[in-house]
């Protein structure tokens, strides 16, 4: 059985769709956890204030309310995956939402944590968990849900499911190694032999951000029972994905508005973070490169003027010509491995639909 | 194949005996990490110092060095139980080494992340990671080891390898809801109707302690190809011999030697840390009982003759000697568990000869 779909779905309503047919049994996980863990993911995702009180439209049954803010997490775009990607294996979406669930999972403890290591005080506009709960609590909660989303998979009555669980396993350590790799480019010069290359930065970004979504697919391909190049085909689709939803977050990290990222303007550059149009910009060597370096290692963090300056210093290098065109690099290779294989036609459509929309959002 | 052990080995012997057959491939996995969060790993393991140089006797191959530090860490307990129930149930140690590696790594993430969440500064005489390398790394380094276990048990060719996942999982959901009561116990009152009973930590030890060791034993028989019935059985003894091992922490935590715990003395006492052998004399509400309440409520953290003054009243209510009948109680049920099924009668004496070594150790 597949989904009803309505023909030619907006991005948008092919979300929501996913979500409503997600959302119960994400709930139910989460319900599973100790009440102290249950209240901090549940701040986590959205769905309660600090304190556990309910936000008004989150409540079981709505459809309008979660997704609504900004950032990936709040759109669903991993869980969309999933179950989008068995309906390409010519499965029903329902069989597949065990893996959507162990994916948003994963994703919230990855922000959890990842909050934690960089220090980020908010996240979608209001306090991030080690903030609002302190580091021990927001440890403890990360932990719960990555606990919860491999319990969750290999509980499955899905036959599938040991397979599952090893692209799970697998993605985990992909994700720990991103974050490493993240984390020590901080410490790396902005110029020289040891600079970080854009090559170094996107092997980051595929480990970062590349292997969960590429999981949500590959998961979604797996439950179904898919033959593995099917599987291959829509994990590496889901990888692409990833990294040019990395390539446009960056973008947003410099030029995105305020008021839709929910982060500050230049917030990456006041914060002197180490991303794709920074590094593209640099590895042009030119005169605005070397300006920019000049910038960047003069201050730390940068007040609003060089902030502004090193915005201007990177797109006249041509780093924000070089993210755009990495992202749509990765687009039509994502398209090209969906291209690659025999899927069912209308969620190839829906993903198809997707793709364009995560890529375009906010620019 | 059962491996060649010497009759009536002793304790130390059966535990060097497990952990020379699980070190090489508790080293290869750690090897497989980034090498950021694999030095943290090998700090945290003994096998290095801050920086990453070798200790000295920890080196491949040497089976006089690794466990000759303070601690169960560093004893090998649980990767001896993951060995010895294989071999109770009849097959090789050599099967589930696997098993072994993965519940290794599951103990070194909760030390560490626990070491964050109860702000501990030492661990086994030396700094714990959060302070040698800071909160951030550390919390990554967790993370790494958590999916590296679950990555090495799903990989591993063994056919049983997803039933042993699945165990790993519902554990790891233990052990946090562990730490969760453990945590909330800190801002409960020390009397009144909402202190905490003994029953209240008896089942927080069982999910914080009770489970890996439960579940070191269950992988050994699950890896073997055991029946559920062999497998609950050894389950549960590992889970008893957890919970007795837990009471004897509580009372080295009061009245351990420094030179041996290498935690100063009185340590738990003087963080207030609400312990088996504090709430066992508290539940009493004897005089004892009520001065020691007094004195748990008039100062945080408490100076040492304070400490010293509790440490006695404890011992005066009976706390000291309801702990000890607590251990062997669950020594004992541990022993009719082995008891209830059908065992290799040589297997079963190695687990015997280590029950009394692990709960009398430095009493």
């Amino acid at each position: 059985m597949t989904l009803p779909t309505t023909a030619r779905a907006t991005a948008p309503q092919i979300l929501a769709r996913c979500r409503e047919l997600v959302r119960p049994a994400l709930r139910e996980a989460v319900q599973r956890l100790h009440p102290w863990p249950a209240e901090m993911a549940a701040f986590s995702l959205g769905w309660s204030e600090l304190g556990g009180r309910a936000v008004p439209g989150h409540g079981s049954g709505s459809g309008s309310g979660a997704g609504s803010g900004p950032g990936s997490h709040g759109k669903g775009v991993r869980q969309a995956l999933t179950l989008l990607c068995a309906e390409a294996a010519g499965a029903s979406g329902e069989g597949a939402v065990v893996g959507a669930v162990a994916v948003e999972l994963i994703h919230t403890f990855s922000l959890l944590h990842d909050d934690i290591m960089d220090g980020d005080e908010t996240r979608r506009q209001r306090a991030s968990v080690w903030k609002a709960y302190g580091t021990g609590p927001a440890v403890l909660a990360g932990d719960a849900l990555f606990a919860l989303a491999v319990e969750t998979l290999a509980d499955s009555r899905n036959v599938h499911s040991g397979k599952a669980v090893r692209h799970l396993a697998g993605t985990l350590n992909d994700l720990v190694r991103g974050q490493a790799e993240d984390l020590m480019f901080e410490s790396r010069p902005w110029a020289g032999p040891d600079a970080v290359s854009p090559q170094e930065y996107r092997s980051m970004a595929g480990h970062k951000t590349g292997s969960l979504l590429g999981c949500a697919a590959a998961l979604g391909a797996v439950l179904a029972g898919a033959p593995s190049s099917t599987v291959d085909a829509l994990a590496q689709a889901g990888r692409h994905l990833g990294v040019a939803f990395q390539a446009v977050d960056d973008l947003l990290g410099i030029w995105g508005d305020p008021q839709v990222t929910g982060k500050p303007v230049h917030s990456d550059l006041r914060r002197l973070k180490k991303t794709y149009p920074v590094l593209a910009a640099l590895a042009t060597e030119g005169p605005a490169a070397r300006h920019l370096v000049g910038l960047l290692t003069s201050a730390d963090p940068l007040d609003d003027a060089a902030a502004r300056r090193a915005a201007g210093l990177i797109d006249e290098a041509g780093g924000r010509a070089a993210t755009l065109i990495e992202a749509h690099h990765h687009l039509d290779r994502a398209r090209r491995c969906l291209e690659s294989v025999p899927l069912a036609p209308a969620a190839v459509d829906d993903i198809l639909t997707l793709l364009p929309y995560l890529v375009d959002r906010r620019m």
